[in-house]
């Protein structure tokens, strides 16, 4: 048992930092709500965005960078978007020695100032799609600050999409939806649900938002992306509009999504056990760590260490990129060498201490099961390449039994108070609803803050409502959210 | 000709704006002199980028993030970086609906607060070295912008590294300067000069500054990156301190360097010409495209266009990375079409007619040369692979004779002020300078802004002062200076 790690069944939330201190993944920066994501932390994050970046190449879209800086005009030309995000701005008066005439405000999403170079680059049909994502950062103060989840700072993707018509724009958000499905799925071993958002959890001044929940190890959900169908409301507000094939004008119909470094803090508090962090291989800058082990100082620098390298050069090109290492850490014991690189997460360990090297065999440890084998150096990099896959696999579904198991069927609101009670299981609640705005809000309160989390896509059954008791309304989640 | 761009003999910066504009490689932002970087430039800034990136993680680095703001007491903890950066400072005073307590700069660059950050991850020297890479984004405020090469806003990487002692750090600093003139010369067909900077050239706050110098083909040097030795400066000013092997508290010493977008400009001022973009091969997204050419609609649709997307899958196979691309735009006349690929500077056109269909060949036509050959299908995969490499090379030398050509020896001041008058020919000049930081501002003054770019390292010969006519000065080289 890690002692530097408070149990998750004792505070979830100490569990958590402790659990990103220990993997040395982040760190709080000296500007409050802000962090640092150290390179431990850094690399999952470089094979997120590789994944990612892959998949929306693959539908098409290219990269592009616009300003991080937006006049604070811009952002109230859409009323619900300038009332959504202004309690977040952070805003520049300054520049250069001078006072600026109009405040720039740090981007905390780029609609506007995208909507505003689209109205210049589109006048014809043939100027549409336009299909752009941005890596980039953006900033949304936050009174509750904590790494990962919610930072005044934070990195993200934001693709932002132009079309001819409204079908084109809906296929466009939806198939950005199940992209992020399918990745989360694949590479973060996460599973999701998909779905629509109820009303009152609509981004600010899209027509439709939907996004991808994942249940956390404390049951509560996690919104781990969204993608929004914006109707025409940022085309009219910013003027994009084009000539159609019939001779008309016509405004655009657009659409954004985005995922963030939130992922990270998804990955934790999905996969993390109470000796630290859990890594899917996929997403694990370094997959496999081999330990040599010796009490001969010679034997371990002249025999087991360069046998060590030519196992990791074994194990990268059956995997097929480097993707081992080898610890050199001899001024530590083995314990806190095994610990070391436990606590970082690395899928597999590889022992290889002296009866191993005499017998041309060495011990394959599993991070995610600690199961323990034995395998000769030959059968080796063939079978690490195995467990590697394996171990994603396993820890994909052992997350989507977990969510399962917790997940209970609802029929009326006191079950549903119940369930979301101090005594009640928790977790996610699957029901109907089929309110208004002020109804969910009314949930809300008499519940500690449960929301309806989405109207799932694979799941299109209607029933009564928990709240108001009509027929018809459409199945869906209700959780406790980050 | 192409008739959308000035020539660069009549008007160097019109036609370097019109290039730009004819590539779509960037628009000026909604901010002033902010930009954006559409498409087009972003994919030759992501191909700098995975060349740099790759360097780095050779050479023993790894990436993370730092936040982008600071707070503005940081800066001011050491004297020369306050002093150097203060007037380019963009400052937030809001966030969050409230005034700040204390204001904060967005980084013009990241040394106080990752100094902040090495200073609590420095114990030990077991510690040491730090060896951390940013890709981000910084902001300087900008009285005279210009896309690429000074915008308020840029995007850049800075390494940032903390080692135990001083020959490590200078170690390091040369490294780093040799991996940029390394990536120059390799990827981006930049020939650079690299050496030190004189002391009134100097990063503020830096013991030392390298750089590497490119002539631009308006014979103007251009600074497309810099490695700065910082000795124990911010390692002071941030307390980075670590216990020796001897178990003696020691400051560490760290040394930053970093390129930028800037080297988009770089590559436009050194290889475009009057007709729009040249790009090198190996920074050009697309390297291949394939043209089908008929007046017979049905032909070009059931015959030439799939042979073009076979023969475009044969290219991407041969080179190793998708890099071609077949061009659908049939509304257009064949000549457009052309130009279209031509401006945005795509290394080579493949034209595919009826003739050729018949024929079973291609014509391949060089965009830095214009020279066209006929090629048969089955050879024409490998031809292409030949001619990027020839290419890349041709393009290389071809600068390099460039530089050489506007080089001259200089042995006076006379000759100097000759050299860089408006009848002179202009260029670098090579010479010895051994006076004072005041002398090179004399010079400056009295050349109408010649600066001393750096003292090459690879030519490290002395002689008598341009200036002084002192013995034992330095080699450098003169220049105006974008």
């Amino acid at each position: 048992m890690a002692k530097n790690i408070t149990p998750k069944e004792e505070n979830f939330s100490q569990w958590y930092q402790d659990v990103i201190r220990a993997a040395e993944l982040a760190d709080n920066a000296p500007v409050r709500g802000c962090m640092v994501i150290r390179p431990n932390g850094y690399g999952v994050w470089e094979l997120i965005q590789a994944s990612f970046d892959k998949a929306f190449k693959e539908t098409g879209h290219v990269n592009a960078y616009f300003p991080l800086l937006i006049p604070s005009s811009f952002m109230e030309r859409e009323a619900q978007h300038v009332e959504g995000f202004s309690p977040e701005l952070a805003v520049v008066t300054t520049a250069g020695g001078s006072e600026l005439e109009e405040p720039y405000v740090i981007r905390p999403t780029s609609e506007t100032v995208i909507g505003h170079m689209y109205s210049q680059w589109v006048q014809s049909w043939r100027d549409l799609p336009i299909l752009i994502n941005q890596w980039c950062n953006v900033v949304r103060w936050e009174k509750r600050p904590r790494l990962f989840l919610r930072t005044s700072e934070f990195l993200w993707q934001e693709g932002h999409t132009a079309h001819a018509t409204r079908e084109e724009a809906i296929a466009e958000t939806f198939q950005m939806l199940d992209v992020y499905r399918r990745i989360m799925r694949d590479e973060l071993a996460l599973p999701v649900i998909h779905g629509e958002k109820s009303m009152n959890e609509r981004f600010p001044g899209a027509e439709n938002t939907y996004s991808c929940e994942a249940m956390m190890s404390d049951k509560r959900a996690l919104q781990a992306g969204t993608s929004h169908f914006l109707g025409q409301n940022f085309a009219r507000a910013f003027e994009i509009s084009f000539q159609n094939k019939d001779g008309a004008m016509e405004f655009a119909w657009t659409t954004s999504w985005g995922v963030s470094t939130r992922l990270i803090g998804a990955l934790i508090m999905t996969h993390a056990d109470n000796d630290g962090l859990v890594l899917p291989p996929n997403v694990a800058p370094v997959k496999v760590v081999i330990i040599p082990l010796s009490n001969d100082e010679n034997k371990l620098k002249s025999h087991l260490e360069p046998m060590a390298r030519t196992i990791s050069g074994r194990i990268d090109a059956a995997v097929g990129v480097p993707c081992s290492k080898v610890d050199k850490q001899y001024h530590l014991r083995p314990g806190d060498r095994f610990f070391y690189h436990l606590q970082r997460g690395v899928p597999l360990r590889v022992e290889f201490g002296d009866k191993e090297f005499s017998e041309h065999c060495a011990t394959i440890v599993r991070r995610d099961t600690a199961s323990k084998e034995r395998v000769s150096l030959d059968a080796l990099a063939g079978r690490v390449r195995e467990l590697l896959y394996e171990i994603q696999d396993d820890m994909y579904r052992k997350a989507l039994n977990f969510r399962k198991s917790n997940t209970q069927d609802i029929s009326n609101f006191d079950e549903l108070k119940e369930f979301f009670s101090d005594s009640g299981p928790g977790g996610f609640a699957r029901t109907y609803f089929g309110g208004s705005g002020d109804d969910e809000k009314a949930i809300k309160d008499a519940t500690g803050g449960v929301t309806i989390r989405c109207i799932p896509i694979e799941d299109d059954t209607s029933g009564k409502c928990v709240y108001t008791g009509k027929d018809g309304a459409k199945r869906v989640i209700f959780a406790k959210a980050y």
